[in-house]
């Protein structure tokens, strides 16, 4: 039977979750994750309480909780539950308050929400993604941050909207398709823009995988077409000297961090 | 003079940022952040080690280090730097193997790799969200988990796009459009998917204000446009029984947050 997990939170809980699931991925045991957000008032932590007791009872062990709650009298009800009570954030908050010399002053809300961030720029930066995914334009090249080039279906607009979500970073893409192949070749305005493009490839028999569960038994999708594209563009991206990485065996996490990484860009927190 | 951090991991470095972010923030100082990650070598390593000592020797104060490091001699460079030590996931592994009963089994690139997730949903739910954008179809609207209703600016793609990115939730959008206003209803084909329609609302004077900067002194963006769309929206979602989010102010982690709890539809992790 999996073990029980709670991420509790005043707020969203996704710091919760995100730092629960780092920690308990590194053990070889199955968990069972109910996640409970906007848990603001003390009539809200009572049910969970009471769901929390509930469970122990159910399961006979008490479940795991990962919570970031603020205030002291809401907290105090999930620490009288029959949990086990890891309050990752305020561990680190008397050390810290000793290192700095100030006392914290917690606030609700304040991790994820739109206060004190450059919150615009980051939506701007979404909207850029979504305007200029797929070489639909390349009118806004000169607003681009990053670029990204590569054949169809090799990765490139979840990264680029991963880029504009998470870092706040206007990342436009460009397709390579198979009218392109027999002569491979930049088009001008890319060439201007050279120091912005970044290129995906990926693995061709991957990338057939992916192509048929689309488009079935189609010449775009069979394994010849999809090794002759990345070959054609690997070799560009190389007579071109266009970074480029491959995506096959990366989350669009590591795709985007990588590309930050190889090209120096800042990384926003939002 | 603000306070320099460090966050450094041999991975992605998101959950040491994510992380470091969440405590950080509920100080009153002005910290300066420096995110390096895929420090997977000793000779990396050792170059982070530099900078570090390097920006203790500058500012002469001790950088803040959160890192996620799986390795321990690479971790151990990082620890006989001239840093102030956060190791925010060891500090919690050895309570839960005491908890589970189980050592841990710590490897590098679990949490934001692509192994043992459901990875291809989650690109699924992100090729879904930009293809059913902004009204463009409903035909797949039977495969939508949510589709998300409101006038144009509202925060619809954002709101539909975090879904489909954080959560792996298919989320279809549907906009509403000036001709729509003097008879406003739901089209047949929403009416018949009632239980996935969720509505978005925001304040009008908000509203203009996104608008002028996309479209300046037009009917489109003005005040009075505003006002009515608003009004008529929110009175269309009061007479049908659609739930609704005001997005003013809140973040798109927290509209996404918000429509998971009022519908209940379940969070993945990635």
């Amino acid at each position: 039977m999996s073990r029980k997990v709670f991420y509790i939170s005043d707020g969203t809980a996704i710091t919760a979750e995100v730092f629960g699931h780092a920690v308990l991925s590194q053990f070889p045991v199955e968990f069972e994750a109910l996640t409970i957000p906007f848990v603001e008032t003390t009539q809200k932590a009572e049910a969970v309480k009471a769901q929390i007791n509930d469970c122990f009872i159910t399961t006979g062990e008490r479940p795991l909780v990962f919570h970031s709650i603020v205030k002291a009298e809401i907290r105090d009800i999930i620490y009288s539950s029959e949990c086990i009570d890891y309050d990752f954030l305020n561990t680190f908050v008397a050390p810290l308050e000793d290192q700095l010399g100030v006392k914290a002053v917690p606030v609700t809300h304040r991790t994820h929400g739109k206060a004190n961030h450059s919150y615009e720029a980051r939506i701007d930066a979404i909207n850029y993604a979504m305007e200029n995914d797929d070489g639909q334009t390349l009118k806004h090249i000169d607003k681009a941050d990053i670029v990204l080039l590569g054949v169809s279906r090799c990765g490139k607009t979840p990264s680029s909207l991963y880029l504009s979500m998470q870092f706040g970073i206007k990342a436009a893409n460009y397709p390579f398709i198979e009218d392109d192949m027999d002569n491979l070749k930049l088009p001008e305005v890319l060439k201007k823009n050279k120091h912005k493009l970044f290129g995906l490839t990926i693995d061709p028999v991957r990338l057939h995988e992916i192509r048929q569960s689309r488009m079935e038994n189609s010449r775009y999708s069979s394994l010849r077409q999809c090794r002759i594209e990345v070959k054609e563009v690997e070799m560009m991206y190389k007579r071109e000297r266009i970074p480029f990485v491959n995506t096959t065996n990366h989350s669009v996490e590591e795709i985007a961090t990588k590309i930050l990484d190889v090209t120096g860009l800042e990384r926003h927190m939002f």
